[in-house]
């Protein structure tokens, strides 16, 4: 059981921020990675399709024999946890409870406001709201749907200079920012590829990148559950829906290295 | 067979723009369009994808008893037009043909420059490029992947002063612009609702909707076959594989009026 790998998916390249701090906090763990390129983006669709997706993915990974899943897409964690926690055994974790629980660290020290930014999906679900509420029902959150940051992701639109997704993100942060949040939840895992323009708008606020505080919740669950491996050999897997080159091209944006030797494609559709 | 409905599909709403055209031109037909919402967008993603999506497309409006199919997606057009007609035995007319001569009509009346705009997919398979030689192989064609308009077309940054859309599209029409083409195919069928900020950039150029051109093709195509349907009641039935209220609403930018009583789901992977 402890030398099994660790499932990761999400939508897409996203959760491949999430990779790289896992990879560090867990460098003996094997992981097998699933992007589903070839139905991303989830956050616009609707909740009966974002379940459906879901599932699939997590039937996908069972099928690998995962010891555990990390659900490194802020769309699934608001809004299809319940459902995967309740549709197979293994431990699931997605990005909301990590996330919340360092932006309420963060805020009691300071002013008590959070912002959170996440997918339509995301913030339509409140989830991550109700979350920081049943931690500190007096601290703050403003919430806002950021559509536009996950194609400028996709599209390179990343550099601290670029004009349109400098336009974008003033436009989405124009209320939030007189508010100086003390604590800002980048509750999809594009986000933090866009740190630095959004913390250019929000000079005063701590980023937090749900994905990382992700893989730090996922540490701790393993080890306390005697789960941890601490003899593999930190090796990453990683599966597509779509073209391979296409994704380990576009991954190395995130990952900073070559991927084309470990990726493979999978039919999603039929788990 | 004179009698059985029209079918018109996307990748999700863009299809839409020809919709219009296309009941404008042929008032007693009746139509079915399906828009893939579950799994827009379809620019992005592998030559075998767009194959598999489309052929399931078609599926499922031959299922649905249609005596012809417009392909109102640039994508679908460009990359699987070939297979879908060796596949099904209707009339199936795809957004180049009507375009390319169109764009080739105007060009060759000034200065035999065109321009075709398109998504990633369309781009790369030169569809255009090659229908525009076959008519005339002296114009001269130039072409430019825009992957970010079906983002800002879908979240709603059409307006003419929007910074973010301004911002993109000067970047993607600056090698094009001081080349003055005389014809722009807008090869995908979200852009119509970038003409104008498209326009302001090209203020020379004839700027040619290649759903409408579509829509204006496949009328003489019926007509020559004699299966055009003088007695239907221009009904028109529509189909999403997502939400169908998200998709009514959403409609409603492109159509101008409210379809909320006769949209329908499906779910289009069982095809």
């Amino acid at each position: 059981m402890q030398n099994q790998p660790i499932g990761i998916f999400d939508s897409g390249l996203g959760g491949l921020t999430a990779v790289n701090e896992i990879r560090r906090l867990m460098p003996d763990e094997d992981f097998i990675y699933f992007g589903d390129t070839a139905r991303i983006p989830y956050g616009t669709r609707s909740l009966e399709v974002i379940k459906k997706y879901s599932l699939q993915d997590c039937r996908f990974l069972v099928s690998k024999g995962v010891k555990a899943i990390l659900v490194a897409c802020g769309t699934v964690s608001s809004n299809a946890l319940e459902l995967l926690k309740s549709s197979f055994s293994l431990p699931i974790i997605g990005v909301v409870e990590g996330a919340a629980k360092r932006a309420a660290e963060v805020a009691e020290q300071s002013n008590g406001i959070i912002a959170v930014l996440g997918t339509d999906a995301t913030i339509k679900s409140g989830a991550f709201t109700k979350q920081i509420e049943k931690i500190n029902p007096s601290l703050r959150v403003v919430s806002k749907s950021c559509p536009m940051f996950v194609p400028l992701v996709e599209n390179g639109h990343t550099a601290t200079d670029d004009i349109a997704a400098n336009a974008i993100a003033n436009e989405y942060l124009s209320e939030i920012a007189p508010q100086e949040p003390s604590a800002v939840i980048l509750g999809c895992t594009h986000y933090p590829l866009l740190s630095d323009i959004i913390g250019s708008i929000l000079p005063y606020s701590t980023l937090i990148s749900s994905g990382s505080e992700a893989a730090s919740t996922l540490k701790e669950r393993l080890y306390a559950t005697g789960m941890l491996n601490g003899t593999g050999n930190g090796h990453t897997v990683y599966y597509t829906s779509d073209d391979t080159m296409l994704f380990a091209k576009n991954a190395r944006r995130f990952l900073g290295s070559d991927i084309s030797d470990s990726i493979y494609i999978t039919d999603i559709e039929n788990y």
